[in-house]
């Protein structure tokens, strides 16, 4: 069902009833673009720590619009063993709505709005009809204006964009030039007390102006007048006065109140939809799915918090973090990543490819089974066959499909085998709130609800050099020392992880009287940072000049190999030599038991470090 | 006429042809926004100086994108008496040619998408059809890399990409896990060399596999074959390998150097359009036409020269706006601004709306006439009847009613009268070059080809205070002076200007006590801002913190007064006391003889400064 701003309003119960009954939701979201600073691989660093990696995506990323959002509701029906879906594909645009309301300024990538525009996505739906929106302070903030204002205008001291200190007190100041005017204003409410007009429409006038006539009614008629200011059709802004008893006074403020609460409401927008996600604390569903919640959270309940960069810039770096852990949690209490979902066993051995597309149709084969589903009527139903990846409404329903094989998948293992396992199954609470992180080679994800994963890189070398350097001089630098895998930092440093950490002090003497180019332990870089200056860390990715354009050709790396092939850390991923079947013995609580480990198959790769196989 | 991406090949040589054909050209741009950091009431202060204009106009508007280009071409028909008119509507969008061409970013500003979405502004025919275009270092670089391609892959090592410093000494190093690979492909080659077949079509690799293999096949086979990369449907790249004899290896690289000349062109896009008006040297015309000049220079020649902030900052700001007015003058050597000639006599005092849309009205009414125009065939014509405003390309063609409407106004004044004035009559040079200046109260224009008129300002006082007071403060505070004009900077202070020049000192005094406010003179606030150290005078605008949303409120100026009136600088603008009769008495080249002074016509105002007039 696709809602824009002429149907939204319409829309909403039928959102808020669909979220009500579901099993769980699953979201996606398409932006104006990805990163407005660096290129997305030296964003995206293989060698980040999870604080980095949020740092970077949040200077880096909060700028785009998220201006379609898909939702996709699935609720189990057991008497036909299928999931009923509800599709939803928002719109979304902050349109101003008044005045005085935000005027947002976002950023458009071309690489992204030129893919999107390849998709077919509609640009004049998001500009011309996407739903406006407001975030938590800012709805705070309107609400509190229009309360003042009613307050103001009640007390008969005009609007609030000309109340002054001085002002509220006794008759308003009229200057020279304006005397005439308000006089001849005067005359003309004196003549509608003695005629039979109910109401007089004054000329348009300047706001200036209006602040005066305000003033100036309120103060020489207190009772008896209903004063307002409304629009012409070509926006021009004129004053009518009215006669009104008390009664009709009080019916008159009534109205407005509740024209001013409906246009608040107007205003929250598709805020709205998101506070009744989060409100009803379903499991959501996503697709790395890291920016969808930042962006979610960024653009919906409260931006997040910019970087202070003070002394201890690492340590503040982890709390900023625990911040946005903290938030995502209250906002999205249950999150469930597809890609982290496939990318870990018992999937990982059995999908090649993780990306939304290609997971979606190896799940349609074996082992796996396509779910049964059904759309309901009046929603317009989608059919994978004919792909509509990339918009907003189709990716969060596919999201939702992979989500329901696998985690039936699971049920296979049990004894007896399920064939249907629920959204609130224990089966797969190891998967909830670990958001997918992409290109890091050893830490596969985010961790809401804890402590991340802190991979040993005593096997990484950090390594700077001439700009003129090439992924190809590093090979050869390393020649000596068997495979290396680079993960580029910027034009003139690379992480060189090497296949045998007994090696590095090896390859740190050879560098000792080398003049090009210089080695650091990963350790000794860490060092280095922490003692850093706060200003010169900022500007690492500060002066990147973003809207510069900017020839890249050379920071890609490890061209011909997997993008990214990671071990689990031994303390959280136990590995057990089991087959599936010795694994499938137990009952469903047995099965959960110690969480990630039944998951974890034997790796034909035994002991050796997976990141270097690759290599 | 409409011009995208899809036609625009096709269309190149009419456009050429209705350059050099044409008498003058009207230009108009839309952008995706006007200002990224100040709301614009304090991006154009009153009393801004045309550096201070110009430095905020280039640090806040350029980041927008100019996505819709309006040119009109007029060429006159003596036989028919008449302008025929050529109007194009080009649609501009950086869409990346390929992997390694700038991914331009671009800030949108809501409130401008939205008033252009009510305008029926066709967003998708920008973001999908929209054509693209290089600066003029971006098209150098670019032809740099092509040529240097060529010479590397001429000499058998390989794209740039994967150019190292020591790669192109012996044969290629080839990584054990590519061993096998590479030998593979060297296999099927060499049966290339031994069987009938022509060609050899190598299965899709990575960029780091097609490297080893262009470096092993240059090394291994230095003559009989050509190789090359070719992208698949599905945009997979892999190698054909052909064999050749001589002569068709230098036919395949002819072929190839022209398909490669004809991408480059393609890649420079619309910017050869602008590259055709500059060349052309005819007059351009524009309504307000500042921005749209910057923008365009901005766009398609050399990114406005960012500030770098030393310490003698006022002379630093002098420099810039030198260095905008020379390349001004290279690019666009003859430009006319109707708005600017709208508001200088002898029309100044016959409109009374400067606007596009009533300019254009009130110059089809007495004493003015409408221009007899004819578009040509082939050309949607438009209809002034039917206001199609805020598309670019109806923008320029009414911009260029309006001048030929004036234009011939002035003839009016010559004995005997003339109806048709060209765009070479020495009767509108006093026009040229000559660029409106948005509410700047005492500075009509920036003048490209001269210095600035230096406006005496000693009337004017800098006035600071707390952020709660609003202009109605000022008001009370100023009441003892008489009429004010109050010209906002920021939340905390203001210009206030003076009706009086011996009310400064009083005003002065008075205010020396004062604890909430202070007073300055406007010399002393400019020594003051010379003496200020660069970076706080960076900060005033660098920490707008523009992405957050800014419920502004207070910061409007000058309620109820025209938006600006200015009184000429009596050096410049000599004012006579003739009748537009007694004007009239010479011939045309008396009547430009000195200048500006013959479109100065007795004022009402008298001696009175008009600046104060208004208030």
């Amino acid at each position: 069902m696709e809602v824009t701003r002429k149907n939204y309003k319409d829309s909403l119960s039928t959102v808020y009833s669909a979220i009500e009954e579901a099993d769980f939701l699953a979201i996606d979201g398409e932006f104006s673009g990805i990163s407005d600073g660096p290129n997305v691989s030296a964003l995206t660093n293989g060698l980040d720590t999870p604080e980095e990696r949020y740092t970077k995506l949040k200077k880096h990323s909060m700028d785009f619009l998220l201006f379609q959002f898909g939702l996709c509701t699935f609720k189990y029906d057991q008497t036909k063993s299928k999931y009923i879906t509800k599709p939803f594909n928002f719109y979304i645009f902050p349109k101003p709505f008044n005045r005085t309301s935000p005027d947002i300024k976002f950023i458009c990538q071309s690489s992204s709005i030129d893919f999107l525009a390849s998709q077919g996505f509609d640009f004049n739906k998001v500009f011309c009809h996407g739903i406006p929106y407001l975030n938590q302070e800012e709805e705070a903030q309107l609400r509190e204006q229009t309360e003042e204002r009613r307050n103001q205008q009640a007390n008969g001291v005009g609007t609030p964009s000309f109340i002054s200190p001085s002002s509220s007190k006794g008759p308003a100041h009229v200057p020279e030039e304006h005397k005439d005017f308000i006089n001849r204003v005067v005359e003309k409410v004196e003549a509608l007390f003695s005629n039979s007009e109910k109401t007089l429409d004054l000329d348009p006038c300047t706001g200036f102006q209006r602040k005066l006539i305000y003033q100036t009614l309120n103060w020489k008629f207190p009772k008896g007048l209903h004063v307002e200011t409304v629009e012409t059709e070509k926006k021009e802004r004129y004053i009518q006065v009215s006669k009104v008893d008390e009664e009709e006074r009080k019916r008159r403020e009534q109205q407005k109140l509740e024209r001013e609460q409906e246009e608040l409401n107007d205003a929250v927008g598709f805020s709205r939809v998101i506070h009744a996600i989060s409100k009803s604390g379903k499991l959501v569903v996503g697709h790395n799915m890291l920016l969808d919640v930042m962006h979610t959270i960024h653009q919906f309940y409260c931006p997040l918090p910019e970087l202070n960069i003070q002394p201890f810039f690492f340590l503040l770096l982890k709390a900023d973090l625990q911040d946005f852990k903290e938030v995502t949690m209250c906002v999205f209490p249950r999150l469930l990543d597809t890609k982290l979902m496939a990318s870990t066993q018992p999937f990982k051995e059995l999908i090649t490819n993780t990306s939304l597309a290609e997971l979606e149709k190896q799940l349609k084969e074996n082992p796996f089974k396509s779910p049964q589903v059904e759309t309901t009527e009046r929603f317009p139903s989608y059919d994978t066959a004919q792909e509509q990846l990339h918009e907003a409404g189709y990716d969060a329903y596919i999201t939702g499909l992979c989500f329901i094989s696998m985690a039936n998948y699971l049920g296979s293992f049990l004894t007896p085998p399920k064939a249907y396992i629920s959204a609130r199954s224990k089966l797969i609470e190891p998967f909830f709130n670990k958001l997918f992180l992409m290109r890091i080679i050893d830490i596969p994800y985010l961790n809401i609800t804890g402590p991340d994963l802190q991979p040993k890189r005593d096997h990484v070398l950090y390594v700077t050099f001439p700009k003129e350097w090439k992924t190809s001089d590093l090979y050869q630098l390393f020649s000596a020392f068997g495979n290396i895998q680079v993960s580029w930092v910027d034009d003139t440093s690379a992480f060189v992880s090497l296949s045998q950490t007994d090696q590095v002090q090896i390859a740190m003497n050879t560098s000792r009287y080398a003049e090009s180019y210089k080695i650091q332990t990963y350790a000794e870089y860490i060092q280095g940072k922490e003692k850093e200056k706060p200003g010169q860390t900022a500007k690492t990715w500060g002066e990147d000049g973003w809207v510069k354009s900017n020839y890249t050709s050379s920071t890609t790396s490890g061209f011909g190999y997997p993008r990214y092939a990671w071990t689990a850390d031994p303390s959280v991923f136990r590995k057990r030599s089991i087959s599936p079947v010795q694994g499938a013995q137990g009952t469903e609580e047995a099965l959960i038991a110690d969480g990630w480990s039944h998951y974890s198959y034997p790796d034909s790769t035994g002991s050796k470090k997976m990141k270097t196989d690759g290599v």
